[in-house]
């Protein structure tokens, strides 16, 4: 199902990693050129929709990268071991660059007032990673409603952590907050075994 | 300690309020001024930093407000019933904005790659506030180590949950979120009376 050029799908990657430090409005349709390597009229060939499209289709594209990891992550580890690789993941991207990048669908959703198709694409993106969340929660026999409200929490308090980081350039919080969420999780998980 | 004069504190404010829906790029020094009522040639007058010291200013005062809310909440109920009150004040920031409105201290940290002093004062800010939490809940008994885990757990997953529940344009992730973080208090508090 080849539907994206080669060249779209680079301006889409750049652009989400260009977000992640600088924002949506932060980040030109120059720079996006200049960092996928893709030649200057391809911008507006590919994306008829202008910015907007292109920042929509980044976030998106973000939310998938994140759903992928966070299958994997689970498809590998009990959940609660499960919340180190989003450690290690969040710790390689804040000291990567600085404490100067985060999330590009938190980026997004700040800038919505202005943009609100992509901020209903982050949208869409915390709604997806939830549902995979509270899937594997519920496969470890965590009640339905439970099951969500945690993965509810993992996302708020993951986010929140990257946001405090960056802010600290440091990541203590990161690490505060994985082994309260982990605390959280085996204690789920132990009270869904003994009620099983 | 009239420091400040009216117009200087009034625009401080005004720029707070500003950057929780349009970020501190996005608010202009006349966006500023107009809300203020402040004269036209006040700005340079009072922040002759220009506008990151306005910037910084801002996210300082807001952080302020912040601890002394906590401080109130938890002068008058205990730490699981202060949560309803954060809850509940988000809730009318959210509602009252239609999703717009967030935590003007998470957009001083995104928009730090251009605004450094700006970034600084919100780790500060977030500090004063993870200082507040984790002494009222050593005050219930939990020890040192745990209440700064905690504090810092409820100050990400607050943060967290607001940029969520505006992606999704509801109040949902801040319930759930919310939830949560009262069983997590209620456990350590328990934890920490059965250990006393």
């Amino acid at each position: 199902m080849p539907r994206q050029s080669d060249a779209r799908q680079k301006m889409i990657q750049s652009a989400a990693v260009l977000f992640r430090e600088h924002g949506v409005q932060g980040t030109s349709f120059a720079v996006v050129l200049a960092h996928s390597g893709a030649p200057r009229g391809s911008i507006y060939h590919h994306f008829q929709g202008g910015k907007s499209e292109l920042a929509e289709e980044a976030t998106r594209w973000a939310g998938e990268v994140m759903v992928a990891g966070t299958v994997a992550a689970l498809a590998e580890n009990d959940p609660v071991r499960a919340i180190d690789t989003f450690r290690r993941h969040w710790t390689k991207i804040l000291r990567g660059s600085d404490f100067a990048a985060g999330c590009p669908i938190v980026a997004a959703t700040l800038e919505g007032d202005r943009e609100p198709t992509v901020r209903d694409a982050a949208g869409q993106a915390f709604s997806e990673w939830e549902k995979v969340l509270a899937a594997a929660l519920r496969e470890h026999g965590i009640p339905t409603a439970r099951a969500r409200s945690i993965a509810s929490l993992l996302i708020a308090a993951i986010e929140g952590a990257i946001v405090v980081a960056r802010a600290q350039r440091s990541t203590r919080p990161l690490e505060q907050v994985s082994t309260e969420l982990q605390n959280v999780l085996s204690d789920a998980l132990s009270e869904a075994a003994t009620t099983a």
